[in-house]
């Protein structure tokens, strides 16, 4: 098969290094364009970018001169890893031009004619675009990911509510430093200690949630629209001093009783379509559970399935709710670059992009 | 007022040092003993110990001769730093031989004769005391101070139950390595990491809030017992890399409505008996609310009130329970040292210790 | 004694919070006024300074108004906490207008008519300062301190180069955060990591250290001349994941044969014109030798003297040159504001400022 | 080629657990047997083995039952990973039973028939087997690696010596967590802190480096007897908050003078002898030269050539020595278990271990 040509938006920032990291080495994709500010522009981007991660910079990528963010790439589909402050124009500049734009921005998340996709989830939401198109005279689309602390817990949630039914989820996050950008969190702001705040997250962990886990249905109109999931959230969010790798405690109140039992085997029976398609960056299982009385931990379980798995331990009765549980996973990779390449992968294998 | 002489027992580990760093300049109670293991005991204390906090030893007790925990120590108060191993047998030697012992131990905290003892919430918990001399037969007493995260998280609680009622705790802890004493976290095992799991802790705070927070009443047979709070406690508990300072992310249901503004009140004019008493070590306030969004952080706020009061923020609504806020105290001092000290100033303040 | 009135130039900054932390309480000035960006002027400081200290915001401080960085502020004495890319040229006109300028900017540090004081060390290096002022015909002078590493082995190398001589010296720094300013090492580049580079910082060490231990002498031509110290300095600088604190591994050669009880003789009797003259902020001793095997310890050790005693350790000979040790000294309060506040006590002692 | 079956003494530790993992897909060797203390003997592997790297325990090993280190296993090859306390005794019991011991430990390491052997730099020193062998009678014989700070910083040093010849190095080192055992470093002692201390440390830098770099030659008797290189080392030894792979500022005083562009030549250009063999271990290159400004650096640098290679930055003039710059290696691969294990692959190569 013959690769399909990609760019990356905002190709020099951390989240931008993990797409490039991961693109570079992809059976299904080649990168033909990076894209960043102005002031990188012109620039080859192993001079242009101030690489972060901890595996070297992958040689291929060394010497392409990086581009403005301007609909003009040799390429038909974009992963952005624009910042919020700018993603919303610049990504419906291309949307309109054409191109296929795969998101990790916040700006278009919640738009009701927008998915927000993730494909183990609801890859029916793809149904939407006809009408995003329709309705925007736009050639191209928009597929946003979730935030990362809700990409995360949401795959979590999904086998449940297919199960048992969810009604309440009650979750408190301990996230990773990656998760404010390279130069987000000073180091005197984090070194001993955990600051209890994050701007916005607990209202997207809380609004978010329920657009995944619900559905897309034709109202009275005969349009379609998304219909949230009826369930509430109540999210308390923290940052901790860990490099990578979100932790969440989890407590859930399901629609009928289950045994312990029947819970994690609803956890370790879990699979999506990116699973029984068996696209590219699917993990198998997506969903780990371990046994053991004290995991997951960051530094020892975000890398499963290559950053992708999800992990689950501690999944013990609430005498409150019904459940609670621990649940990790990468928030550079399954909740930011890793979850939009997915999505990509998506869009080709339902036939939403061409080689 | 001449001072009380006063003995520390375990006066070598982490939490003795804290005993001994507030005894030094205490103005009612002076350090008489100094006691710990065999392989101590004939020292110096400044020999014996290896001093861990991060200021130094006062010189007053430097040349202090170590001795074994024996009950033939040159006082009638003891304060217990004991491990619970042996804090169990040797607290009650010394109880049966006529001390008055102040422990921070977990042994006795939970049988049904003995004070666990926070004095601004239950100080008519003393009221147990000659009933558990007359049945073992005792001439001395015990009386326990709460494991640190209950601590902490009852001081919030109290004020909203007396006003408000309450039914509902879930709580996330985010807890400090000092709570695991000064070996028992391994660099390599938190540096970059969350550890999901600390044995007991969970047990503890769903177990212990209850009977601090419960009343002690005569049972039909004429003796004093007592009756759990009927509310139910959900507890999930991590250790995070902080030195010191215990955070929790709380969630509660009250018993009736209550507006933010009322909720916030009720923590803020919240006075014990140790306040109104003038108690050495009573902080003033005993809750302290901060309206920063980002606030308590355990770097920022954990010596607050010398680290005797509990801080708390973020107060806002719960779409599941009623209320949600973070909360912070000094697990080693308000969840330890300063508790069984405040404990012990409460004995004196009513009588049941003479100078 | 009525205060003298005094400013802060650049007082929202981390080092100008220190400034107002230490002036907050200082027996001889008192805060007249805080400068700093035209972005903060006009606002409260408490609005205008995001405070990052661990302690609070003194409270007489929170309603000052903050003001524009121009020569117009109520008092003589200004202290500046600028940075270098603005304290240049900003500190020149303050001087030019008549005010006194003790400053921790590197802008005027190395300039030959300009004071790199350190009390304990140079105070004859003031005679320079009618010269700087005749010169430039100013009405007010500039003062300046080191840099924070070079100020605090600067203290260490003083007695041996009077005792002993100096020749070489070989040092090695573990540089705290806080060198870098509030926002200056991300977290995700230091944790569970060391940067082997600091930015000018080599250089600094090894120039500033010779003309801080040089002489003032006239020249051929009547005028007052610095004449560096005829040692040589190897500097290689590291960033360490420390709060505070610079450690520094330290070898020297001196000028004649010494016993180790010498060094460590000389270390221990050392005491400057400060501690002579009693002046507020001067550490006695200056300089606290430690006897345990493992000390100095940024954690342990840098708040001796209340930030102002550098601790040295490890006493030992070198096989290479003649003997080595570790050093450690805070380098946001002997190494920045707490130096800057010496050297305006000095000032004040000598005469150079009326009340 | 059929595999040759070896064993690991003192499995279930971590530098244990590193040989482990570097065995368990080795192209040459294969366990056959994993020995550690009677308490964990019996039990399989995983159950015995608290596993702390951060990749997971291969498969392959989960099950092998756990044997004590008696020398009836079924291999001639054994890796020591055993603590020095019983590692003398018991690696002489194995070698006096004919087992081939590549050891870890220190206890035999400067003994004069034992070869402390870095495969780059001195494989001649094997020579001196017979000699141990005919001594002490044993059929099998030992075989040592070098302290982990020793082993990266000889890397280092060879060419140099080679080249212009070495006469002076001075070293201060800032060593990870990981080389002094899982439960080494208490979590307390190092969270915002540096030890300027590791036990014994210095004296073995010191020393080992002068065993590594000299010579075999037959004295005056007819024996073989290792004359030391006639350098002068001095170190000075910290830990610091790194999980991994120790950092080293070096000065050297060479033989003669040598230009910048021939000091970092001869660490480019440097090949040993396992690396003109193609050893399964052997890094290519075996010193990696960065040119960044603030590199190597233990997060980014320690898996370079999967742990082997030896990192080196910063190379430039120093005013006291000659040159000066940083170098960075895995202690725990490099430095211990891959050291170990490439010996072994050089005995084999060499010969001295038939499949």
């Amino acid at each position: 098969m013959e690769k399909i040509p990609v760019a990356v938006l905002g190709a020099t920032g951390m989240i931008g290094q993990h797409f490039v990291q991961i693109l570079a080495h992809h059976p299904w994709f080649e990168i033909a364009a990076l894209a960043a500010s102005e002031r990188s522009a012109g620039k080859p981007y192993g001079e242009a970018c101030e690489w972060v991660l901890s595996s070297d910079m992958p040689e291929s990528v060394r010497n392409i001169p990086v581009q403005e963010c301007r609909p003009n790439l040799p390429c038909r589909l974009v992963f952005s890893a624009l910042p919020a402050s700018i993603a919303g124009e610049v990504e419906e500049e291309f949307a309109r031009a054409g191109y296929i734009v795969s998101s990790n921005a916040r700006s278009h998340r919640m738009e009701p004619d927008v998915p927000l996709l993730v494909p183990e989830i609801n890859p029916d939401h793809l149904d939407i675009i006809p009408e995003q198109q329709q309705r925007r005279g736009w050639k191209g689309f928009i597929v946003t990911n979730p935030n990362c602390s809700t990409a995360i817990m949401t795959m979590a949630l999904k086998p449940l509510m297919d199960r048992f039914g969810l009604q309440k989820v009650m979750v408190v996050t301990m996230q990773a430093l990656s998760g404010a950008g390279y130069r987000g969190v000073p180091s005197l702001r984090i070194l001993d200690n955990v600051i209890p705040y994050i701007s916005g997250e607990e209202e997207k962990m809380e609004s978010e949630t329920l657009k995944i886990l619900g559905r897309l249905q034709r109202g009275p109109d005969g349009h379609r629209q998304f219909v949230a999931a009826s369930l509430v959230v109540s999210a308390q969010c923290h940052r901790v001093a860990t490099r990578d790798g979100h932790l969440e405690a989890i407590s859930v109140q399901l629609g009928r009783k289950a045994t312990r039992e029947e819970v994690i085997g609803a956890f370790r029976e879990f699979r999506g379509l990116p699973q029984e398609m068996g696209l590219p960056s699917a993990p198998v299982p997506p969903l780990v559970v371990r046994d053991e009385v004290d995991r997951p931990q960051p530094l020892l379980d975000r890398n499963a399935g290559r950053g992708m798995s999800v992990v689950i331990g501690r999944v013990r009765e609430c005498p409150i709710l019904d459940y609670k549980f621990v649940l990790l996973g990468h928030n550079a990779i399954r909740g930011a670059a890793g979850a939009a390449v997915l999505n990509a992968e998506m869009l080709v294998a339902r036939g939403l992009i061409q080689a």
